[in-house]
């Protein structure tokens, strides 16, 4: 693996406002780095920035129920299919996936895409893609089912089923987790650490990652958010793309300010058939540029900032 | 027919960005241009703009049911008319459709309005001056009935009665479909191309129009939106009209972008008793001033998209 | 009663953007004036402006059944009372009418206040200092009951215990009428007019007022707003003030347009407990400071639209 | 007790804009003050100053119930732990609160932290923290327990212990209460002052304090607030932080007209898990740093507006 030496120094080389190619890793690049002395002040992360921004491009599309919640009213007639509803799933993988692929390019910046296994088996090449254009696949369950109930070795297969997809199909082996709505159960963890995981996102209690220890080992939880998240729009009537923007700038504001002292994390998310609308992509480029125009911030895929995490000596632990 | 030649001529000579005038188009209109040589660049569409918008103007009020839904609140005890509520439809055809007819022609744009049959029996002047003023009749059902869940033959006759209607009361055949709440059902597109319907706009899955096989059949698709419609405003509390107009504007100027590359499309949507108020005639006035000051944007009738989707050869078939 | 001439003159020198101090005015002044020659356009009001705004301050709280619907969650269990959705209420004549007092005071506009019976008797001094001020009184129901579903002689009684409240108390005989939520019922026309009220407001299908013939009399119609009405606000969570004021200033904008060509009229509505808050005071000075910017608008009370309605030889008739 | 002379000269000394620092006021404080001739106009307060700006910062996460409604869909299996959920109320004491302190410091204010027994049992340091930074300590219930219909002794105890446990934890005897959402029962205010209370928000109906007979014996109002309350964002999906911001603004550019002449109050409140995001931070950055441009407004923590209302010959009395 690449050492932690190796890690600041490539920082160093590409700057901190811009994105540090790194190769997808391997789970075996996840061991806690003992010997390394951390050279930056406590304030900053590992890579010498001071903010850590985090996208997150959830690849659900084609991988929902029938008749899954979308604008339009909920009450179809059972036994018959909520066909507009569909199509508006079908955006995401048509119009909303390669749109936003552009436009991280467009930014220079690597996202973390979440990815549902059978969503994964249904647009395949797309898939690729996303990890063919440098961004992380992250596991995100098999199908669209509620995790949480499930009994331990349903919830087992449940999981790496999902991940064995998106191996598969992507040949990127993934390493953190994000459950269907978040809501995990109480096996959750032990269960990805099980499988090799080493993080997950379901957990909103902080602006900055942390370790937890799951069975006696350590295990990262690299924090996800619901409000700089499009999904505050999917009724398609609540926020508009603009107050979206104005809000995730807002929230970028005071983190930065916070960063002069303090390491910071943000996190920024969006699902193909919203985040991937054209309005949603005006508003995301708003954003980023605003974002980039700030010394020290670094647009990190979620690997990354487990990786930092668990070589990072003034770690958070819970 | 107008040859595919002539069609090209016209939107040369009138300019790309104002309206180019043409005669409601026959059924007998659609059919594929085989010899056509495709004179523009693939960005581009087969009129010479790099962007076509599509603006809808639903025409209903008169023609939705007893109580239907309404801003007040649904709570009405059986055996009772919703007065006020009833009043709320009556503006649509009193104030609302008058209005945005004004505007079209203050902006030197022709638009598609999806006609409800009874709505069209019960104001049948109004009906009539839509079409004399250059703008197209679609289909949108014989009343609010569920479509999705009726029988063939039964859907079959709504279909036509809804268009019977609307070709008696102002002499256009329609050759565009639009099913109440967009839910047409499994046998829908097959009982369109049966009666000679050209496209159907009920799918959100693209920015682009794109061809179906219906049958064996080629049958176009105009994509429509629920995003940069003013439904987002029905029940008088979500968005305001000054959101609505800031996420179309962002929503064009993304498509803008991306059409430098690649033909768009994009669909806006007013219903008569709401993008038919000051407020919100405004915030199209907004809309529209922007837009124009674009090159290479054209408005068009969705017959007309459909009649370049037949022609080109480059459209994307699913 | 003063005669039509009487009236323009009136207006001509007071000037067409303020307000024209009229006293109130008796039941027996609304008698269509048949004698008087139309001396203005045909686009102008008979008072020679071209749009008319119409400000309503409804003066309900107090009036309010036990654990009416408010900000609070509507969970209350039974037998219990929901205080602090009182005392949001009670802010309604504490805070809310006072401030709107004094605002339009200081924009010198007069307008018309719904009263509801049974708060005025709570608060016999507040009524009665409206109308000492200047303001319109109209009836607003006797209470908070659903109107619609009473038969005749119960509708009848509740209507005129209802005005005779604001009359015993205030000394204005309200001629004009509002129904709880609008709903009025199929016999409320009929029984207004035996009752001697002038025009009612329970209609949002116009921009402008019209006539009825009711049992073969003609009957005003001053239309109401749903849009610009503070009630978008009313869950403490949709609207904000600030999108308020925007989306009226658009309204208005487009009205006023409109206006050039055509008489128009601009309903605004405003609560005493919503409208009555600082920050939505706030919104409606920026909006009246808006609106006085512009030349060729009145602020009438409905009692004077509704006069100007019998008066005009081109209203138009339903 | 510090008498009326050296409480008005302490805030000539520190300014009005600023904030006066006080001791924490022990129960003992509040005896009116009948000697003290009122120095001040009348549209002033004790103080000296115009308005009075009430901030609070609510600390209940913690001390939440299992699968306590949050943003996330209220449709848990029974039987089962909303885990996300709960990270959602953690980030109001590990992130929320913290940063908030900050922000106070960064502007020289003081607040009023209602504390629920049990988040301060859970959270023993950081409710001590609040209180060592110059913050009041109010009550708020043991728990969220509906308070309403809760027996007498039942509820005299759940008052009780959560006030204990403010006191063991933080040494700060509080002497303001408020209820879960608002909702006190027909005896609590007979409770409060049985207990030594001093004051009750839970009431808005005012814009500034005043004075209840409870039992024969005085009881301030301190009026608290729902529409300048970050409970508009609680969904997630309703209000942005910068609608918050403007709408905030608004109400207090009203209160600051009329506090020219009439003594005026402004209450806005926060709470941990949501005015502790950076996005509400950042909005009550702008918020701050605009009132604190105005001459004449003070911050205050409520037991000192209290302190102010018993002292003050001129209060409102109901």
């Amino acid at each position: 693996m690449k050492d932690r030496r190796t890690f600041i120094k490539q920082a160093g080389l590409a700057g901190l406002a811009g994105f540090v190619p790194i190769n997808p890793l391997l789970a075996s690049d996840f061991k806690e780095d003992k010997s390394a002395n951390n050279e930056v002040s406590d304030a900053k992360w590992p890579d010498g920035s001071r903010l850590v921004v985090s996208v997150s491009m959830q690849f659900e599309a084609g991988g929902q129920p029938v008749n899954a919640e979308s604008p339009f009213p909920q009450n179809m007639q059972k036994g018959f299919i909520d066909l507009p509803g569909e199509s508006w799933y079908q955006y995401g993988y048509k119009e909303g996936i390669p749109r936003m692929l552009d436009n991280w390019d467009k930014f220079g910046i690597k996202v973390t895409s979440h990815m549902v296994g059978s969503a994964v088996l249904k647009n395949p090449e797309l898939a690729k893609e996303i990890v063919q254009r440098g961004h992380e696949a992250a596991a995100h369950g098999m199908d669209w089912a509620t995790q949480y109930s499930m009994p331990y070795e349903t919830e087992k297969k449940f999981i790496k089923d999902g991940a064995d997809a998106i191996k598969k199909v992507t040949g990127f082996e993934p390493v953190g987790y994000n459950a269907n709505w978040l809501r995990r159960g109480t096996n959750t963890l032990e269960i990805l650490q099980e499988l090799g995981f080493k993080y997950h996102i379901d957990d909103l209690s902080r602006d900055e990652p942390f370790l937890l220890k799951v069975k006696g080992n350590d295990f990262v939880v690299v924090p996800y958010t619901i409000r700089c998240n499009d999904i505050v729009l999917v009724e398609g009537k609540n926020f508009s793309a603009d107050q979206f923007a104005r809000q995730v700038i807002m929230e970028f504001d005071q983190l930065y300010i916070e960063s002069e002292k303090k390491r910071r994390q943000m996190s920024i998310s969006f699902h193909d058939r919203i985040g991937g609308t054209p309005q949603m992509v005006a508003a995301t480029t708003q954003i980023l540029s605003y974002i980039q125009k700030h010394k020290g911030v670094s647009f990190r895929r979620k690997d990354e900032i487990a990786q930092m995490a668990y070589q990072d000596k003034n770690i958070i632990r819970e």
